[in-house]
């Protein structure tokens, strides 16, 4: 921002950011954020505004589902360059946790909204208190914050949660591993995701010093009981405020080191009451918990002690999720369409399949990034796969970073397993430029036709 | 653009425009533009970019698609309100008709491409003379902007077109008028769309008004017989420059005083054989012509002397087209994303539709706005279409414009009829916020679920 920020120094008059070209910026009556790319001309006449707190991949996509149903969105980003201020012609560049920035993108928005759970709770009752719309409020907001809340929140609506408890001590955690033959999850109530927070004492000595050490940092800590799961599930719905609620097919979920790497939907084989059970309890925490915008729970699939499946809550997400991307291709409204919908409290849409399974694929930063361009890998995925939905976030390589997904919807009579297969082979060329089934490219005839 | 030019000026150094906010600007490098919004912020790390020349909602479609390929899209575009320019991070002001300003957009792009055809063929020969990718080229592209051009290549090449001629006199049209028994349709060579350009004399004293008068404000003109169409087809292709075709399934469309009010696609009881000419036939102009991007090739469907359905080409446009909007909704790979990845010479999608059958309906303005915001009319047609697709273009309404498109997939065993039904209903309320069949919303339960 250097550059950047010298540049608007220049410009500027008695401390105020320089007006922008288009006439807006220059002494502006909420000058708060650091500076704004934001356009008067961003913003169709007439349409409500939607600010999105955030500016990762599924601002982005919020954005852009937004520029299609001709709404205006403003997003607060960190930086210029971040994935959704990328693509946005109204960025308010700033940080959530500071209040005046979150104060300046709400302004005169229809609704505020997010695309992580993190915003300080008591800068939204400010803005909440200034009549200003902000969905999900904070009263449902602090269940996808703090695991401990949560937890005793659907212990406490009869919801299927693991055994846990609140860890304060190195005895805590001693006592929680004895009571649960060792099978201990330990988790920071606050901060975690993508397998971040969450760690797996083998002994009591280790479980212990891990204690010690993170309370000695003061994270806040609970464990509860680690589950035998046979494999994961994602129930996701959207609520309005005024209550409607749509939810879209029970997906199956994989993970590997905490973060997602595939989803299927509907989930493969899976008996009829687990799916009924999963869609009423996602709707009942939507409800109950006063959620609007989109909710995910994910949950685990596990047996019980008659053998018959069995489902248990692991976490709540409170904004689109990584496991309901697949309705992007494979849905008659995607999620992210619907997130916009809810919070504006517009009629919600349908959430009918449009094939008979669609699979999403994460595109993880791999060790190394190859050498080969990612147009480049596009193009070899695109020439094998003609029906592979690219979605890119315009960032940059890291190992395990989420730049990107594919979807792939099911031709007729296309089985589950086949779909998976073709989707992962796609991701993973996308990740490390090869084709893990050793596939070779035949000579192609440039004249040719497909 | 008074307020924003006057703002420009006063922060103006030495005639350049002033520096961005993010540093860009400020006396660049090509300075042909009046101004840019350009954010060096708004490109994607190594993603190609792309340049498109207009600023309508075609070219807002394919910045979305753009986007959501992670590529990078820049619009040259007439003001910054522009439905195009709205939705843009990075837009460059100007005219079309301007060399430098079409130079000015082109800078750095992997690919030239256009949302019309009337950028003039010289400043493109220009660019491909400096080593710019311009896609499709003008050799093409006359044959989209010259309709007697068209008709004597479509000739040379044994396609179907009516019988027609050059006009040059009033003493031309008088003898076509006699040759073809008074089934006289007048054009002007250049510069028609949307039924204007087109005439249709009753009488040969009408006709030799007409041209006369025509003549005399140097509009070039022709004349082709009148065709006693059955229904309009539209055949749309995507060809790359290396010479890979991909075809969408062809569709009926239906016109409206020469405005396109609706697309069903596949074309419903169509005979086989009808089908397989449409689409061989676009698939040989493409070849022949050198079309390189999306290829909507209009037909008319008419009755050949043996009762026999047949085919007559009425017009040819090298970019996505109206008849293909169906295919952001019902369709693997949309027309937006077809065109990118055609203009940028990668391999192309799959054209398969997702359902039985998708229809576009056009939100044309009309006669009147009626009182009830846009958004309140998106939100009727949802609580009773909740499968509808809205896409709006950030446009303000004028009459006959086009602001908007819906799009509706099939449900399993729906019928065409009933599903064409359904989107001229729900496009019909988004223009007059009245139900064309009298329907009367029920008392809802805002509680419910949907």
């Amino acid at each position: 921002m250097t550059n950047t920020a010298e540049t608007a120094a220049q410009n500027s008059v008695a401390g105020y950011p320089a007006a922008t070209k288009d006439g807006r910026g220059g002494a502006p009556a909420t000058p708060h954020a650091d500076w704004s790319l934001a356009r008067e001309s961003a913003h169709a006449p007439g349409a409500p505004l939607v600010s999105i707190i955030g500016d990762g991949q599924l601002a982005r996509m919020m954005q852009h589902a937004a520029v299609e149903l001709g709404l205006s969105a403003r997003v607060l980003a960190s930086t210029p360059d971040a994935s959704a201020a990328q693509v946005s012609a109204d960025v308010v560049l700033g940080d959530y946790t500071n209040r005046e920035h979150v104060e300046e993108v709400s302004h005169d928005a229809a609704a505020v909204t997010f695309d992580h759970e993190h915003v300080p709770n008591e800068y939204l009752d400010g803005l909440i208190d200034a009549g200003i719309n902000v969905q999900p409020q904070p009263s449902a907001l602090i269940h996808a914050q703090d695991k401990l809340v949560m937890r005793k929140k659907l212990r406490e609506l009869g919801a299927p949660v693991p055994p846990f408890a609140q860890i304060t001590s190195a005895d805590d955690i001693a006592g929680f591993f004895e009571a649960t033959d060792g099978a201990v999850c330990l988790k920071a109530c606050r901060g975690g995701y993508d397998g971040k927070g969450v760690w797996f004492p083998k002994t009591v000595e280790e479980a212990r010093d891990l204690v010690r050490d993170l309370l000695a940092k003061d994270v806040p800590l609970m464990a509860e009981k680690k589950v035998q799961l046979v494999r994961e599930l994602s129930a996701m719905v959207a609520r309005t405020p005024g209550g409607k609620i749509a939810s879209w097919p029970v997906v199956e979920s994989v993970q590997e080191d905490g973060i997602c790497v595939e989803a299927i939907a509907p989930a493969p084989d899976t008996d009829k009451n687990t799916l009924l059970a999963a869609e009423e309890l996602s709707r009942t925490i939507a409800s109950d918990l006063g959620v609007t915008g989109v909710l995910a729970v994910e949950l685990f699939e596990t047996v019980d002690e008659a053998g018959q499946p069995e489902i248990i809550v692991n976490e709540l997400a409170m904004r689109p999720h990584n496991t309901g991307h697949w309705t992007q291709d494979g849905c008659v409204t995607s999620q992210f369409e619907q997130h916009l919908r809810a919070v504006l409290d517009r009629p919600l849409g349908s959430t009918t399949p449009l094939t008979d399974y669609t699979v999403m694929a994460n595109v993880l930063g791999g060790d190394e990034d190859p050498e080969m361009p990612m147009h480049q890998r596009m193009d070899k995925v695109w020439a094998r796969f003609p029906q592979a939905k690219i979605h890119m976030y315009g960032k940059d390589w890291r190992p395990r970073r989420k730049i990107g997904h594919v979807n792939m919807t099911s031709a007729p009579g296309q089985s589950a397993a086949e779909l998976r297969r073709e989707a992962r082979l796609a991701a993973q060329f996308l990740v490390s430029a090869e084709w893990a089934d050793g596939w070779v490219e035949a000579t192609t005839n440039d004249e040719g036709e497909n």
